[in-house]
């Protein structure tokens, strides 16, 4: 039977799929296929009035204040069910534009959602070179996915005041170890300037979609109309306010992300892997055949993501802990990955 | 501060506003003021993968196999989450119609999903004088909301098999327990027919946000792309594969639904209330000044709606035991609703 929940383009975290074509259960498979942390803090007791009633108006203003206060915001943001949500209603926030330039290669669904509704798009290597399009609108991930690809504060505050007319997207999904890239203090002061930010990758928590737009009210707006009333799930409100709640346990998960990076680190640097670029959550190698070598870990139940737009590269996300590093290094090895 | 998530429309469901504005706790409050069941079923151990991971393709399919059988569908439904979501892109499923009749006085978010993207909408009583418009699109809800009213399956049928060029949407969040109004079965088949479906009215899970979409695949791959991926949660997924595999606690709820509407019915009887319309969620009741009459029961901290459309009215969600029957019927006497 057909069926219409069919993702259209490969994503990282399909283990099902990867059991399915490979084997093994699912426990048994390292999924380093996504830049999602493999840590999470305990969940709260969760009371029976968050599964059963419709999230309240002021539940969520509580979860946005502190959103603000965690992610240093200037103004109230937009809570949102996950930052895939709002690149859908990207096209909504300049429905008139043109031409949207995306800092590319990138997560490719910045330019499905464009393309969708018909509006052009231009692949740039830069914001600087989306400057010289004739581009309405620019889409910036920072750090960049996959590649780790970092723009400085100033180049983006640069861009957005020499270009009051031209809106600016900021996907800082990957930016919660690097405050000193984002712009959420920016956005709202600056009225052509919209920055995402995901609850659930650094929280380890993606099965819950949440995120967080900061943007000027009128933009805000445009996005709470398009999402509509209890966009936001009442259990994801609760462990968000739990969650920003508890500094101590923030620490904990920074201190636990920076130990697995080096971790990761390490393994890759073991097996000769050449790391071409990075984010606190994730490595960009250079492998020869990504494809191959990611079918060849696979075989392995070692799932990382391999890209169109890069054949000779992979993403390998966070080892949970040295057994893993172990084995990343092993299967690496194994696969057959060009050593440098 | 501004805080742009705030919501438009009102809605049954605020108690936090209640509240603020009446005084005693979340916990003193009767809140009989939307058509969410007040029973759900024991929720089941969620695993951590549920929380951490992005949802699968696979999980997303595996539920969507038991919504068809739950709701006695005959095509994969598209998950969404909730189904006010898919009320957002309403517009979506015939984007180059211009007008859409909305079988009205009924739930507000229809008619202000066409207008908020300049798309007209006519507000008529019945499908049948929906047959009698230009219009390109019709909107029942069935039963419909507030008023209970309902639509004969022939009649939706007819409308269907008669006007193929219309797009007929059908909303039957309110029809669990009235299988015989559904149309569930012949979405998919009638090529121009969309039916939704709620999962949270029913479960008392209105929390999770979570519902199913039955159309033929064009309109539902339209839905999916416009959601993207990843919409629905994992603890939603996990939630309903486990309701909906539970025949006996299905059965139950049913059981509990049915005496609960029993009660209601009787403590409204008991204090003269004129009811004018019902589902099994909920009574549509004429008692003479609805908003005095709502706000006289909050000050007693019993939360019922009111409505701009219907001045005269109000809506009574169910009791969920006997002596929330006595209160309720006291503070409608001590709130001075007319009696018949």
């Amino acid at each position: 039977m057909a069926d219409p929940n069919e993702v259209p383009i490969a994503h990282g975290g399909a283990l099902s799929e990867a059991v399915a074509r490979y084997g093994g259960s699912a426990s048994e498979w390292l999924d380093l296929s996504t830049g999602i942390s493999p840590f999470t803090l305990p969940l709260p007791e969760m009371t029976a009035e968050c599964w059963r009633r419709l999230p309240e108006p002021a539940e969520v203003r509580r979860v946005c204040e502190l959103a603000m206060r965690h992610y240093g915001g200037s103004v109230m943001p937009v809570a949102v069910p996950g930052t895939q949500a709002v690149i859908q209603l990207l096209p909504w926030l300049a429905p008139n534009a043109d031409l949207t330039a995306i800092v590319s290669p990138t997560y490719s669904e910045y330019a499905l959602s464009y393309r969708r509704v018909g509006k052009a798009v231009e692949e740039v290597h830069s914001l600087e070179a989306a400057a010289d399009t004739q581009a309405d609108v620019a889409v910036l991930a920072n750090p960049n996915n996959p590649d780790g690809h970092e723009t400085m504060r100033d180049d983006i505050f640069g861009f957005a005041r020499a270009h009051r007319q031209r809106l600016l997207i900021v996907d800082e999904a990957f930016a919660d170890l690097r405050q000193d890239l984002s712009m959420v203090g920016a956005a709202g002061m600056e009225p052509n300037l919209v920055v995402l930010r995901s609850f659930g990758k650094f929280f380890g928590l993606a099965g819950l979609r949440l995120g967080f737009v900061f943007a000027e009210p009128k933009l805000a707006r445009i996005l709470n109309e398009r999402l509509g009333p209890w966009a936001v799930s009442g259990p994801a409100l609760a462990i968000a306010a739990h969650a920003f709640s508890r500094i101590d346990l923030i620490g904990e998960l920074r201190t636990r992300i920076a130990k697995a990076n080096t971790m990761t680190r390490s393994a890759l640097n073991m097996a000769g892997v050449s790391i071409v670029g990075e984010a606190p959550l994730f490595f960009y190698c250079e492998v020869g055949e990504g494809a191959a070598v990611r079918d060849a870990m696979a075989g392995r139940q070692v799932l990382v993501r391999a890209f169109d737009h890069s054949p000779s590269r992979i993403r390998v996300g966070l080892v949970p802990d040295e057994l893993s590093a172990v084995r990343l290094r092993e299967t690496l090895r194994l696969a057959g990955a060009r050593v440098t």
